[in-house]
């Protein structure tokens, strides 16, 4: 929600035109209609306090988010974050989802009707676009948790803040090697496509190759999706086909389902096999044994999203490439077999 | 979104008549552009079969969804199929989120510019509304997941749908009381409000006094929030305070976390104490021991709230008051004492 001067003055009982010298601190305005607009500018709390002005000389602008796959926890803390974000740099958001199949582009190309937008954040998105897939786009936008690895613009047409999937997921199981594991599966989305889920699998590949250790194609499942009733089917295929000490699982929501599953098949975590993740939910905090997890910097992501996006806007930024590094979050299911 | 008449037009690089003879089947149209036109309409696959016409009359009415509290993951189920039902019955959705302690009317005032409303989904809000209140909606609006149980306002002026709080909370306590528990705990929120927590505690309190179990205050703990941390936290102190061999959460997550604080204090699930809860989220299948808990029928409410909205849009349907009932989950939280 974002007050426009007009909302102002009809629900202040004053004219747009009190609204806009109150705003401006304009001598000329009665103290009654002062109080009566400043009271509804703070009752309705919308307006950040340093950008009355900019309230005034830009409106409405409006920066469209995204959203692909709006089931994923890990987004809702991003929202959150991004929301506050484009209302205290002075512009209206507007949310939308689409499914985690659906093109995100094609849904921005239908928002390119929408007179007032200004930019885009993608919050999930596909990973390989093409100069041709973003032709249709007339605004700035941002690619927030992806960058476009897998495809080809150029850079300086777009900006991407994301982790590095690759050498997280590459620290991830580094830090079970160092923990004496060598049997160590790992749970992933599918391999081969243009995804977050190939990513991880090469940081997976490359820990263990860097540590000398052969690539056991039975340690590797693909879920098929990231669902949780698909990871937890997922890793009862792995627990009754092969024996591993340590599982990499490439999300939260999966590496749960598959302790879940584990326990099941009395493999107890982190007794006889340990479990790490990436993603860092609220609620992997609470689960048993607490996962260890590497966090992803939602807030930070969300924050330098938003102030990429302000600053192309206003015409005092460039487009640029930001990868964040997650933080170790140790839990419980993670033991060391040294 | 939802493609327009204009917007299949443009991308067919056809005209607006053009497209409106075709999607009704007028037969003064050449193949190539019925072509044309069929393509863009089925690449978008956002115009539901049987509302081709409905897409040309109506073209972009819009419902708009307020959903108070995003990070209430049991609202991402419902959000997903209101979306679908809402496309299915020729509309456009726009998705608004405001915080857990915003006020959803504000919300949806300053919606009221948007000259294509023409009614309102409020997925969660506040249990007191007074026919003042909603003196600003001019639009039919439907209350999602709760009902104005405070509040007086004439039941034919809105729609609600919802589970009966009071009703499934005692459904709950009784199932424990019918495993043979009697020193029963409760995790709320908080106390006296208008609100889902109320409802649910004294649906608590009267199973209690039906089974001639007299109420221990010392058994009633308030987290002050929904939040897993707060509940983590008011988990502790209850553990601390008092002996009981079963615990009423009032939602999955409140659950989740009180059963990882019942472990760090020895206190196993169900050996020790039992757990049920209100909800059935998928995550909590996943947990050890699972949840038992009561499953809200999150689909079928997201489909008659809409469906109740079009009815009164299409001037077939009425206002009603919709009381769904849960169903019960059987995980592994609770054990019988007999």
């Amino acid at each position: 929600m974002h007050l426009t001067i007009k909302d102002i003055a009809k629900y202040s009982g004053t004219s747009v035109s009190t609204v806009s010298r109150v705003l401006n601190n304009h001598p000329d305005v009665s103290e009654k209609a002062r109080t009566q607009v400043l009271k509804i500018v703070e009752q309705y709390h919308y307006v950040p306090n340093n950008s009355a002005r900019n309230l005034v000389i830009r409106e409405s602008a409006t920066i469209a988010v995204i959203v692909r796959g709006i089931a994923n926890p890990f987004f809702t803390r991003i929202i959150k974050t991004i929301e506050s974000a484009i209302y205290a740099e002075g512009y209206s958001m507007s949310l939308h989802q689409i499914g985690s199949s659906d093109d995100e582009l094609m849904a921005a190309a239908m928002l390119e009707r929408e007179k007032r937008l200004c930019g885009i954040i993608f919050l999930g998105g596909r990973f390989n676009y093409s100069a041709m897939d973003v032709a249709t786009l007339r605004v700035p936008f941002v690619c927030c948790t992806y960058a476009n690895t897998f495809g080809a613009l150029d850079p300086e047409g777009f900006s991407s803040v994301a982790i590095d999937d690759k050498r997280e997921a590459y620290r991830a199981v580094r830090f079970l090697i160092e923990h004496g594991h060598r049997r160590i599966a790992a749970l992933i989305e599918a391999k081969g496509g243009a995804s977050i889920s190939q990513l991880r699998y090469e940081g997976y590949c490359e820990a263990l190759a860097d540590a000398g250790i052969a690539l056991d194609p039975a340690l590797v499942e693909c879920a098929g999706s990231f669902e949780m009733e698909d990871a937890y089917h997922a890793a009862a295929r792995l627990a009754e086909r092969a024996h591993f000490t340590a599982l990499f699982a490439i999300s939260d929501a999966m590496a749960m389902a598959a302790m879940k599953q584990l326990s099941l098949h009395n493999i107890r975590v982190p007794e006889d096999c340990s479990v790490i993740a990436i993603d860092g939910l609220e609620l992997t905090n609470y689960c048993t044994p607490t996962l260890t997890t590497l966090e992803q910097p939602a807030e930070e992501m969300a924050l330098a999203s938003v102030k990429t996006l302000a600053g192309l806007l206003r015409g005092d930024g460039t487009n640029n490439h930001v990868f964040m590094e997650t933080k170790l979050r140790t839990g419980a299911s993670v033991r060391s077999l040294e």
